[in-house]
């Protein structure tokens, strides 16, 4: 149904938890909708994540690892899970550190993106890192990752071949594709 | 911990059903990594979704529309979930004409993605489309919509507004971004 912008409004008039993870909460909320009907929404909230595109010199630092959802390892920029009350430009450096070993001297805000707004709250803060110095590496104690660092060309070719293929990298990606046409990020 | 790629898998040693919605599947799993150690992984199972980065001219098609998870209304490029064994590319074609009420005579598979690998199986088919045509205007009866066309100096005034705020439609402005520079889809 299209619509005026009057009509984009939902009211929530119930919300029943179904599950509260180490992680992830499920709730069924039902809402009212501008036409007087009722419908049912699914919602996963999430506690946010940060994700930092770093480059040393014309290389972009990648993780390998293990996704259960999808039962088979994947390529992905360093990302992670905010902590309890962690400001998510400390998380990203935490993140960055801790998976690559290295430290940025300055992080840049390119963006901060729901992943799946049709049935999640889950926020990435997205950062861009360059010009890092060796720090520790400490990834966290249920976290398998090898690290590589990576080409633009050798990027591109990782995504045909379906080897990076989830939203953050892929952005990733073509914002570092903007950088070096323009010079500048996109923002 | 870091670990070489003989490292990089987690095997299922159980899996325990949480909610069976409508839309999205919760379970959790029982993996045992490679060192031994067991760890639990909380996943949400979803149908699987298309998005269209749909071009009239240098303007480009989005919808804004009420996303119960953020509580507020949202600008995106059409999207929409898979139908049990629908094609992706037919699914796309559907999604864009319901939405909008174009056709597109082409629709270019930019990529497969995942919004969020950590916890979430749900991929969304991205495809870019041109020269479209007039067809049917006829969104989902639970969907309130507002069509617009925006330039791509819009989309970064959006994006900095916080009034684009998901990955699809950030991926959208970029991938459109570099297709403006180079006269090519990023593929």
């Amino acid at each position: 149904m299209e619509a005026g912008k009057e009509k984009l409004w939902e009211k929530t008039l119930g919300s029943q938890p179904i599950f509260d993870g180490k992680i992830i909460k499920v709730q069924l909320d039902t809402v009212e909708l501008s036409d007087g009907s009722q419908a049912k929404r699914e919602i996963v909230r999430h506690p946010g994540a940060v994700a930092v595109l770093a480059l040393r010199g014309d290389k972009l630092l990648v993780v390998e690892q293990f996704r259960q959802p999808l039962g088979r390892t994947e390529i992905e920029i360093p990302a992670g899970k905010l902590e309890p009350g962690e400001d998510p430009r400390e998380a990203a450096a935490r993140e960055l550190e801790e998976e690559t070993g290295y430290q940025a001297p300055e992080l840049i805000h390119l963006s901060s993106f729901y992943t799946s707004p049709g049935f999640a709250d889950e926020i990435i803060h997205f950062y861009a890192a360059e010009n890092l110095t060796e720090g520790t590496l400490n990834p966290d104690d249920d976290e398998f990752l090898e690290l590589t660092e990576i080409t633009l060309d050798e990027a591109f070719e990782h995504i045909r071949a379906g080897r990076i293929s989830d939203a953050k990298t892929l952005m990733a990606v073509y914002a570092w594709q903007i950088r070096q046409l323009t010079g500048k990020w996109p923002l």
